[in-house]
């Protein structure tokens, strides 16, 4: 007799496994990177009904829905809320397997206390029950992320923001911190289309023309100073595979002279930019004390009608195969060898890269840092329980787990907060394995100073902006 | 004490798991790839013996037997039916852990009411209990197919094969669906040996000259029209590597004219050909309604003296280890982006891909199909209990697990069916243990839907041939 | 209620797994591949305490001290043997899931008797027992050698050693046989700075002068003879990734020739190089009957600052991510057409390569050797229970898994023997599940005999030196 779906210890198999999470689910969450609009935050508004929660802008759930037979009209069309709401119903019972299923039950019954599975025949039912509490209160961005107990979360934001929104939130009494993380994928993406208009609009923020590669690093650290001032305690980065290639100082500024000229670089240019900017942020991170987090390994936007149609970060994304290690560890080298390189996080979206990321770390660990390379959690397309588990044993393998910062929600969702205790029953899951199969003493206390370090306490301590001994 | 080899119950460790396992084991089966042959079927021949069926063309055993230590003599050479039978069965307990033991085992089973293991102890009975039974009738392919439960199987053929054995069958009442798959990876071989020798074919075929890389499509669109007639509902391609270099039409009909020439193609020449007939290809499968299947990895004929002394698919194939991810997309958006992207299943040979195509499924999934494109079964050298859960939960953790195509043989042997029911019982193994941990509802409507859908349902109704919006 | 940690059954959780164990419990050790030095062997002292027998020359522990936040000076510095102790015991509970934390709870229990968890709460108590122990005797290289019932090690020698201890050990009625192994790792690394020095080194052991590079085959050649006088029965290469770019022999000339001049070389002349050098190598192996280790995958010193004060082998390694397929199957191609492929181990360290090398032997399997091309054990950054099983599962969904040649500890300390144990344990558990499950008959003597064969029998035969038909 199996017990009932998503029942109070599922995921937790074992005696240990249980008195962990206990410990593990009385710490608050250190939501240290996610993609949450601090505008919303601000604004406060209660949401019109569960479909725009879920629907309006969740690019997971219309993956799903495609991958089901939904027509467009349903996943990011005009039909109306209960119509959309039906159709996301209508597919869990195939995503058997799938986190949505997991991650959509966690969220009905958290937030709304609805424990019917959804489907089809359940739909219509469910709808008009989230929707009366909905319309009852409680849920605006400020207080569903006060239901869940989050101390304080980190957003994502381009260089050239204005932050007015973390600025105002940084004024009031939320129970909660709003922190700005610095994410200038766009600096760095000086071969495509957007580059340039990026560029007036730092030169608008700024004040100042940039007309050098200097003048940009001058402008980044005034912005990064802004930044660090509204509490900015990580940097962020993602690209499909890392670069490395060196290059002297006039070569730069040439590559970056020929680019506001309009000229096509070739692929060896660009490389030589990123690198070089890649190295001036890394130092400057380590001097604010920032943690730097590479998300390596997305392939976006691979549909070309979609994107025309839709946009990006619409569903239409995949994942990169090409070789990181070499890069990678030229980049970390470079760093380290001008005793700049910052607090790191390595990402890995690509399941063959975890063992390459997880060796990596031991390379540059020191400082007396706990952790000062840190495998990043399972992320994006790897964010289930396979996944997890995973990243975890690997991590387990090669490092010192209890070193770990644990997970991040990564998402655009005011309702993901559950994937936290997602998250903690899958550790607290797999550690009581290790007991119960006597791979670990069944030592109480360890186990539960485990549980909560994992949970927030390592994450805490980390993002603390202490500097150190490069 | 655990239960005997084989039992009724292996694999199926959960209660919803057998109750899922009885609801699959009533569906037929379509085995939608594999490599039997029509004239065989045709032929309808009972075998000279044991070793006939098992050992004649089955290179999965040879390499077995190889790595066992057996001289070639009794792989592929002269000695008589039992010396090879006994060394097959000598090699069983060294197997431990491989796939081709339970096969074994299942045939034994399930054709001959065998259940004592195969080893050298056992060998001359079990050896002359099967030869009396395949003498005593009901071991023909058409009896073989029909006890097997088979509603329809496509086999693998040349665009220049005649069909004339798939016309024969299919005036026959034979009780089961005999479809040819069109197979044009001569095709696009231009930088092999063979192809001139193969274009020389398909001339004679087409009763047509072939002089210029437009003559070649129109050959094939003609073929296709003929293969349709026939029932065809799925083409087939192999490659290490998905090909993507695009090229104008002049480059490509210079490209074919210097091959007509016997002239050397550059690398570079040969992908951009490649290119070219997959996007035509693709096109037409698309209009006739067919899915298209890419088969991404093998690494073939590695050993030349093996090749020299045997030839090819004698067991000397291994995996290979390229990017692919940046081409496939390319590839599939080419075709999307002329609204001719037809029904398409990916499958990898090397497990670093499985998570590559996992995603990349979801850049293209839409136009009210479920499952429009699909993740293949595990296949070849990953056909076994790992290989296939790795597939399946790969599946769950990115798409809808509940609308796949499920299982094929990918089979020379007649006797190979007994692998739908060993996938069979994986996969409701797999959601057996989910709806056991509270991660699925035990709603036995939903899991006996699933699992007569992915036994036999979704595989039906993905191909019958539907045409659909681009 | 788990059981203790390590406890007496830990890992076989069936009755056949206990089975099993007993058998390979009771088989003597042939560790084929390790680090030990045979100075030390010869010369067996007692050591100073447990902190130099476990922390001065062990680079795993040093990298998971450095993870967990220890200063330098407490790896490998200038702290007091004690403090450095206290460190490490530190360490341990954070390392749930590291085999370095199974591997200290084995050796505290197998040669100390001491079963209390290492912590820093136990670690004054620890470290005064286990010393008072060691100077009690008990505690030198030979005893610990034959306090692990080893029958026969292969040390790790290059081409260049004069192999006196080895000669003089020869001599000695040890108890256990120390074999040399040849390792000419720097007489293929043409592009380092090292190179020259190393053959200076080469030519003053052979007393004649290496002006070509047919000098140096020769130079070579008469050194494997020499190693195969004292006992040699095996080769051993480490690489990021295989070499394969033939060349003439007047390239080849012309290389080394440039080399000697002290000219830069492209990398396609070094890789040239190397392909010439191994095929040749490969060639003496298969005629003297040994077997060729290919250890894929390491990047080595990947911190600059690190190696300037530390040097190699500190803690700095992890590993590449290139492809491997095409170069290692033209390479074994190449020596098996010249009849010339030796006995041949592939090791990977990359987990990606796993399938890749393991369907690679199924190219070159043959000659009447059982095994005759194996897939390594898990070794390294893989050397734990995930990455055991998972080499085991590769081998057994590929290959006959009861011909594996098992375990080496691959280690630089006399105490890692309890590897062995760890292995054996791995394995006997993996085969217990299989057999619970109805995947492999339960026969007693079949499964005893897969064990002994795994535990010791197959290597013995294996690492006889029988030389084969090419």
């Amino acid at each position: 007799m199996p017990l009932p779906y998503l029942h109070d210890a599922f995921l937790l198999t074992t005696a240990a496994a249980r008195q962990m999470f206990a410990a593990a689910a009385a710490e608050p969450i250190f939501d240290w990177h996610c993609h949450l609009s601090p505008k919303e935050i601000f604004e406060n508004e209660t949401p019109r009904d569960i479909t725009q929660l879920w629907l309006s802008g969740d690019h997971y759930k219309w993956r799903a829905m495609r991958g089901c037979g939904c027509a467009e009209r349903l996943v990011t069309g005009d039909a109306r809320g209960d119509e959309k709401f039906a159709a996301w119903a209508g597919c869990q019972p195939k995503l058997i397997g799938n986190p949505l299923l997991h991650w959509a039950g966690l969220e009905l019954r958290r937030f709304f206390g609805v424990e019917e599975p959804l489907n089809a025949g359940s739909a219509a039912r469910i709808f008009s029950v989230c929707n009366k509490q909905i319309a009852g209160g409680g849920f605006t961005p400020r207080e569903l992320i006060r239901r869940s107990n989050v101390a304080a979360l980190c957003t994502t934001d381009d260089p050239a923001d204005s932050l007015e929104y973390h600025a105002a939130l940084a004024k009031e009494a939320l129970g909660f911190r709003v922190l700005p993380a610095f994410r200038p994928d766009r600096a760095l993406a000086i071969e495509q289309p957007g580059f340039l208009p990026w560029l007036k609009s730092l030169e608008a923020r700024c004040g100042a023309a940039i007309g050098s590669f200097a003048a940009l690093r001058a402008a980044l650290s005034e912005r990064m100073e802004v930044f660090a001032a509204l509490g900015c305690v990580a940097s962020d980065h993602g690209f499909a595979k890392p670069p490395f290639a060196p290059a002297d100082v006039d070569t730069l500024e040439r590559i970056f002279a020929a680019r506001l000229a309009d000229e096509a670089l070739t692929p060896l240019q660009a490389e030589q930019y990123q690198t070089a900017l890649l190295l001036f942020l890394g130092e400057r991170y380590a001097a604010h004390g920032w943690a730097m987090e590479l998300h390596i390994g997305p392939m976006r936007n691979n549909n070309t009608r979609a994107f025309q149609s839709i946009g990006a970060d619409a569903g239409y994304d995949s994942m990169d195969d090409a070789p990181v290690a070499q890069a990678l560890s030229r980049l970390l080298d470079a760093l380290d060898a001008r005793g700049a390189l910052p607090k790191t996080i390595l990402f890995n979206l690509n399941p063959k890269d975890g063992y390459v990321l997880g060796t990596m770390l031991g390379n540059f660990q020191g400082g007396g840092i706990p952790g000062r390379l840190q495998y990043g959690p399972a992320w994006w397309f790897l964010d289930h329980i396979d996944g997890m588990r995973e990243q975890l044993r690997t991590l387990g393998n090669l490092g010192a787990l209890g070193t770990f910062v644990g997970m991040v929600t990564d998402s655009r969702s005011f309702l993901s907060y559950p994937r936290h205790e997602y998250f903690r029953r899958i550790f607290c899951g797999l550690c009581g394995e290790w007991v119960e199969q006597g791979l670990y003493p069944d030592d109480a206390q360890a186990l539960e100073g485990l549980a909560r370090d994992v949970a927030f306490r390592n994450a805490a301590a980390y993002f603390s902006r202490t500097k150190h001994e490069g």
